[in-house]
């Protein structure tokens, strides 16, 4: 199984802050938490040649894992609808956080994929509302974090095949901070959590969903639909 | 209550047996059957300046109705994107028959929507699969058309909100064939059945879907969300 | 349209806390809200012939508002299958609060209904998540209850088909507070606020729900579906 | 993993036309084709003691199949309320056939679970809608049976969770033959083809789809929320 972790790596690189919690890029830290026996990790980043997703990388990729947040105009609109096609082909995508606003997820829902934001390091507690989602596995009835930026509906989403996570926030808001979508041959998980002034993809409980969402996002069957004039199958 | 019927309206210029059967074009039939007491029914076409579709119009309607096929590509990309928005701030949509490709439907659902189709005249029977949805008011458990182009699964779709129809073609096919969507504030409706060769848009039951599909695709709730940054409803 | 409040009518009798804030019973409070020029309303409680709910009255009923919490076991089992009858059969059913335990909703949910909870008067917020449903017409993006008792998930019930308003606990959780279910011919609708020792029914936006939910609950297709054996269509 | 097949084990003693299909009786067939190495399978029939679900066997079970008929009312209420407590505690439920008429598929559905059927030996064809899902892997894009009997729409069931399979049958109907449903920690496959007089379960495709439900089906997340009163998480 061949996973790719995008990363904008900006945020990295301007603030010190950031850059001690992720010294080597988010990228880094997610791919190495991810990488399996039967899991083979690499990562691309914005400031590569066609981002790091030329049409080889992309080709072979089972699952992408994408975080951005300042710079998603940066990403070009060519590369966006090569990831988009992907994804209707077959390949599984995870969309991190501030990766709602990202041109491929806003692609692939159709809607503004806005919502209330604030930063104020509040505590967030992420609610399993579906104990039967395989996504789920290995963490217990909610997820606590210390410090995290705030999102609160209404989030600008299609209503999701999937509700697995509700988030509670200090503040006075709610969030369905995980969600599944079907889209063409592919399957999409939005995960909430991961601003990146938070050691959040540090958190156990945050890895294990990652994990979790990465082998639940990966196809599990080869076949393509035939689209087009079609013969009848019965006698007319 | 405002409704515009938008339509392509060239097959009607361009081949006799479409011209027979809906000698002011498509549009005016169905316009015709819409209205009512309560429902203010215009038309829009593509030949029109912005296709019919400036800004007052979108900004006024309650509710589109839109039937295209052989000329999604003449739609400007920048009516088509001010359609999807006015959607996604509450305008209700209807799409009919070859509208699948269209455009603004593509846009919403960031899907493909592909099909099969077969032009070969058999009969399709659509089901009613959701008794309790307003929109089979008035119709018994399936409508029978005697001759309708074909469309058949896999439809590339995202997982609609609500499944209220389901075909059956004579050469061995199924079809999801009424659909509901939300997105944003909006309300859309897909419907398949229209093929211009055939007089569907003539057929009562037909008509009575459609009718009330326009009305459950009004908006009833006049407010919209917030979005952007949120100052905290409770003490951090 | 005939509408039907159904109590349990103990509390108000039992704790002179809940009958200073309903003193003719909370059937009553909900009963004068909901009637208007199109909607006769009466009410039904626990402790008549048949709790009120006889074969005639059922079959009368367009929509049913049910309220219970200390007695559910009293509820006969005749009458509790005769309402989940009359709900496939298309009667609307609107379940508030505790009556998430009523023999009625677990035998329409088929499952366990459970759920936490916490009397401790802390404050309540329902966020809207679905701005398209008509449920939510004529109230903001959130409602407000200054002390209510909490309801924490995971609620144990079927995913439902429209999930509108999500409730945040000052204690730290969240609830799925307003979800629609579609079984057989009926709709209903569950909403959670109403706790006897709160003046919640009193509350306008919660008044505007329900009335919003008892309109949306009312069956618009008065068709129902053939059951058993049948002809074939088309020759075999 | 262990699996457990029950049969009501009726039609293979009294018709030598289905005794002929499967000798030893369907829940040998089918368990023979479930067999693998990390799938022990056994069985269990109606005739005998506790119709072979003790509370032992429940309790190590993680997927259940299930194909009744005749006999429904045979079934100890005991027994089927044991089984949907055990769905709900979360073992799979896989669901064949005339199953959706069982005692233990209705309690969970909380519908009538009708539907129109004929016997006919007329074909069917089960087209994939979502190809996405893994209970598709293996197969094409539609499964076609010679001979199967007919069920059509309406189908009285809840909305699915998912809708993997529609079909098609020669005398115009149509059904959602293939759907997924989850319930308490419980997820639940219900797939329609297998009548006895049929040699159905022998089909390499449809051995592929029930091999993959079982899979499916089976729990990936161990942990049971928990229900009842509970102390606020923040200060109040």
């Amino acid at each position: 199984m061949k996973v790719v972790v995008w990363n904008e790596f900006r945020h990295e690189k301007n603030n010190e802050e950031v850059a001690k919690i992720y010294p080597e890029g988010m990228h880094e830290t997610i791919a190495a938490f991810l990488r399996d026996e039967d899991v083979e990790v690499t990562t691309a980043t914005l400031d590569e040649p066609e981002h790091g997703l030329t049409d080889e990388v992309l080709q072979e990729t089972d699952v992408l894992v994408w975080w951005g947040h300042l710079a998603h105009d940066e990403v070009s609109e060519e590369v966006a609808e090569k990831v988009k096609q992907r994804v209707l082909e077959g390949m599984g995508l995870v969309v991190l956080h501030s990766g709602h606003f990202s041109k491929v997820f806003k692609k692939l829902m159709g809607t503004g994929c806005d919502l209330k934001w604030r930063e104020a390091g509040e505590n967030e507690r992420l609610w399993v509302v579906d104990p039967t989602h395989p996504i789920t596995a290995g963490i217990g009835e909610f997820i606590e974090l210390e410090q995290e930026e705030m999102y609160g509906e209404h989030f600008d989403i299609p209503t999701p095949d999937e509700l697995v996570f509700i988030s509670w926030f200090k503040g006075g808001e709610v969030f369905r901070s995980g969600v599944t979508f079907k889209r063409g041959n592919g399957k999409i998980f939005y995960f909430r959590p991961g601003h990146e002034t938070h050691p959040t993809y540090h958190h156990k409980d945050i890895q294990t969903v990652i994990k979790n969402g990465v082998r639940w996002a990966k196809r599990e069957n080869a076949q393509t639909p035939y689209y087009g004039n079609y013969q009848p199958l019965e006698e007319l």
